[in-house]
């Protein structure tokens, strides 16, 4: 009998081309999927599930993935042995013994993102991996008269980019913040939804900093979701400064 | 008559082979040397004169080099104008008009550094490129025992890497101090001198984490600097710690 293993990770998405397994390219998938490989010792071919896919660029301080292994390892040495053969760009936060009825993916009930925004002029030589950079006054006041239009149950057809391969566009949105840390020239957003479409942390965030800017009101989004039109919605937040948090199960 | 700059820079060392200018390799001092002389617009060669090296991946909040520009160019006007033909992992933090016996290197009076350590068992992927990694349990009590043995005025050639050109290994160190940040894992070291040698604070670092560890004694450091001998302090901590914070002038 298999044993199933839930697996939290973390990875700085910088080198990475995203999370999806690619010939020839470097992705957090591919990585795991050949230490996984390497560690189980059976020729059979071990699968590794994501709860979802993070974009080139996109890090994670919680993803979560499972994988069956035929033989039995005790948790906390299965989180030293990936440990070890992780590259440094990747940890293991946490190993847990699952039951063969959950699944990384289709078992999810909600996902938290973080979206960092660097709001200093020039973008901060150490920042420039790890937040997206808009350099135009922001008022946080209209970014949170914004935010009550995006929260709950809503069809986000507007705020999706090509490319989905989502059925229905249709998700619900549990909470949005957004606090200022000023000391550190930064705006942070937090994400709370039963799932997101593709890219669409990254539009709603360039939306709400255009709001912030005074480009758009913050009562042109009921409107913005009910044209069910992305053209609306152009712009998009760098990959650099968005964070898969926690999978909620 | 020429006008000479005061320059106050910080970068991201991860993608620079160290500041000297080299050829054929992505260096801070050939980056700016290049971006000044496109800035000129003169047919002289402008040449950049730095504070000091920095090694291959050490970073800096406050780097500072000196050159001298044919042509006026208000302080505010010139820091945009550098910022905006920067690299991202490199910025300007300060432009200051100075008179013409300002040197970067030799109006030196001190040199501020830092050292963060990373603590936690395994590397935390976000820190991998800016925290030196030691997972073996540091007593920080015992390194504050040592530290007062290397404050003051040392010959400090057992803790100087092969390599060095300085004709004197004689410096003053104003202090040290180091504290915890329990919730990061973190230990940071800062160090105040009259100037360092080649290496010197990674060699030093790499020093107490041994006291702190409990592999040497505090009290054996006035001995390993009697002995002038570099065979007996062997350990370098990683270039990906260390800071230059501030040049004193």
């Amino acid at each position: 009998m298999n044993q199933r293993y839930k697996i939290t990770i973390e990875y700085d998405g910088t080198n990475f081309f995203g999370f999806q397994r690619q010939p020839h390219l470097r992705t957090v998938e591919g990585v795991l999927h050949s230490v996984v490989n390497k560690l189980s010792k059976t020729s059979e071919d071990i699968i590794v599930y994501g709860s979802g896919r993070t974009d080139a660029g996109v890090h994670a301080h919680g993803q979560v993935v499972h994988f069956d292994l035929p033989n039995f390892i005790p948790a906390e040495n299965l989180r030293l042995a990936l440990n070890s053969m992780f590259p440094l760009d990747m940890a293991v936060k946490k190993v847990e013994l699952v039951s063969n009825d959950f699944h990384a993916r289709f078992s999810t009930k909600g996902k938290k993102y973080r979206y960092i925004v660097s709001t200093s002029s020039f973008v901060d030589p150490f920042k420039r991996n790890y937040t997206g950079h808009y350099k135009y006054p922001v008022d946080i006041k209209k970014i949170r008269n914004a935010i009550p239009y995006l929260i709950g149950k809503h069809d986000f057809t507007s705020l999706v980019a090509s490319g989905s391969q989502a059925k229905s566009n249709v998700r619900t949105i549990y909470s949005i913040t957004v606090k200022n840390k000023d000391k550190e020239n930064e705006l942070i957003f937090d994400f709370y939804g039963s799932g997101f479409l593709y890219k669409q942390i990254r539009i709603m965030v360039a939306l709400l900093l255009e709001i912030g800017n005074g480009k758009r009101d913050a009562d042109s989004v009921p409107q913005l979701l009910a044209v069910k039109d992305r053209r609306l919605a152009r712009r998009t937040a760098p990959a650099s400064g968005l964070y898969l948090e926690e999978v909620i199960y």
